[in-house]
């Protein structure tokens, strides 16, 4: 029997999403590694008031990867717009619930993967209670996923982010990190999204223990407050900072032009800007792989967020076809 | 193939969990028709908040008859004591959810009861939005269940109960009571679980069509500001004004002495005592089985629930195996 090769992806947040629920349709082993930091919103009031682990992420991943009817992702995307419930969304709910009854996250986890038909398996990164922290290049200290996510501008640089306090790899992320054939970074808030999986202690060991292409999914556009201003290899650069001394081996950038239109609406706003692609000088033996990524959908009323989310996208099958491609090259 | 009996509860609240989560056990085809009524505590709020039917009694009647593992039980019955969730019950948040997903009560019970793998089926008595209301002997109106549920004493006696606007017997429930070889109503409070169900338009209809034996399982105790003083044939008599003209043909009572300790401390709160059993006198072709039908747990804790509940209350079992010889006496 033909082993799939194991693929995992690490992230969180709606980039993650997207990879997810694309590549769910290949015949790949998946995994994904989801950070544990979110403190904003639903997954903010539930980590404070209850005292679990953060939902956010994870049920995001999970309905990504499910293959279960319509009916149970839409309840565990739903989030209600009034009364008590107000902002929160029955996924957290549900694992929150979960992990309060059983004590565990992982076995919340177990339990709405199962509901949810997921294919492939959602790993807490960490499961310890930790806040993520972020130094900028004028002294300042924001604490806090929420406070380093919605930093207004202008603000000074990311010198670098960590975690208080130090948290401990999970022993299961680990042991897909290290036995996995391909890692996937991104797309995703580079700071609060990605990074935060990668300054867990021991993250930089399984890294460079395994034997992983790693495979960096560059942004479509920058982040006010967090990558203003970055090229796609200033992305590159700043993931390699945290990734142990292993370097990453492929990168996939989009090179469709997005509509004019849409691209002044960011500009006029002054919040994101597109990511210039640079990589024609990135060097070293790394591969980049360009196409069409872009979503089709300009606007978006998104059932499981309230928050209006970037018009300027990446399509999950699109961006999918192309990892394939990837993942097909290098296995050769 | 042999046809178990159609076994039809009618009621919601404690009462009905007992008897369902006692008969699921037993051979019988069990329908549980459970008020629409509640508009107290996590239930109300939703109601008020959501525009949903209320959740509460179709709750506690699908985890009676649930088969599942005992997570989803604990799960269903899990209630938040803290944060913006305090006092909400995640089965409660599941119904209510679904239901503004689907824009449908009926699908909401049925995801839910293939979750907790019911044995049975649980039927709104009604689809319609509607309050319950009580007229005193004093004129006074009292409107909404919460209200004449925790009615503060002293106070009149109900003249009557009505619904407002009226509601329409839900086809399902209807199709249930025609098709019914046993009819079982309570235990339960009188007023505001069992004759709320009986008062939705059509349903003494329905009752007068039911070829099904009329079982009326007698309260333990009398309840503050509703059935203050009242005997087992004053339960009867009152049942008996709401069924269209039908009569009961069975009464089932508790004949065991509960521990005089527990009596009195029930006296001592002047709110509840002991309802007498005065059947020998009940006349008519109304027969009456008594049994031992007491819990043996003086105190409890529910996980449902963080009101306390009656010391002296049904057992689940015992009350099931009474309910079971009647079935079979009657059967032949």
């Amino acid at each position: 029997m033909k082993q799939y090769p194991k693929v995992v992806v690490i992230g969180g947040g709606t980039g993650t999403y997207a990879v997810l629920s694309g590549l769910k349709k290949y015949p790949v082993h998946l995994s994904a590694i989801v950070t544990m930091m979110d403190s904003g919103g639903s997954t903010g009031r539930l980590r404070d008031q209850l005292g679990v682990l953060p939902p956010g992420d994870l049920r995001q991943s999970l309905v990504a990867l499910s293959e279960s009817t319509e009916i149970w992702r839409n309840l565990f995307a739903y989030r209600f717009d009034n009364g008590d419930l107000e902002g929160h969304n029955f996924g957290n709910i549900f694992l929150s619930s979960l992990e309060m009854i059983t004590g565990s996250n992982e076995r919340a986890i177990h339990y709405a993967a199962r509901l949810l038909k997921t294919k492939g398996k959602v790993i807490p990164v960490t499961l310890t209670k930790s806040t993520l922290c972020a130094k900028y290049s004028d002294g300042t200290i924001l604490e806090g996923e929420k406070l380093i996510d919605y930093a207004p501008a202008p603000r000074a640089r990311i010198n670098y982010v960590y975690l208080s306090p130090r948290a401990v790899i999970n022993p299961n992320a680990r042991k897909a990190i290290e036995t996995a054939d391909f890692l996937i970074f991104g797309p995703g808030d580079l700071y609060t999204s990605i990074i935060p999986n990668l300054i867990v202690d021991d993250m930089d060991d399984a890294i460079r223990k395994s034997k992983a292409n790693k495979i960096f999914c560059i942004n479509l556009m920058t982040k006010l407050g967090q990558t203003d201003g970055f090229k796609a290899s200033d992305f590159v650069t700043e993931l390699y900072k945290y990734l142990g001394g292993a370097m990453v081996d492929s990168l996939v950038v989009n090179n469709k032009e997005p509509d004019k239109e849409v691209v002044d609406w960011y500009a006029r706003s002054g919040d994101a800007f597109l990511v210039e692609d640079d990589l024609d000088s990135i060097g070293g033996d790394i591969e980049v792989f360009r196409g069409d990524l872009l979503s089709d959908t300009r606007y978006e009323q998104s059932l499981s967020d309230r928050i209006q989310r970037s018009l300027i996208r990446h399509d999950p099958d699109k961006l999918a076809k192309v990892l394939s491609e990837v993942i097909q090259k290098i296995l050769g």
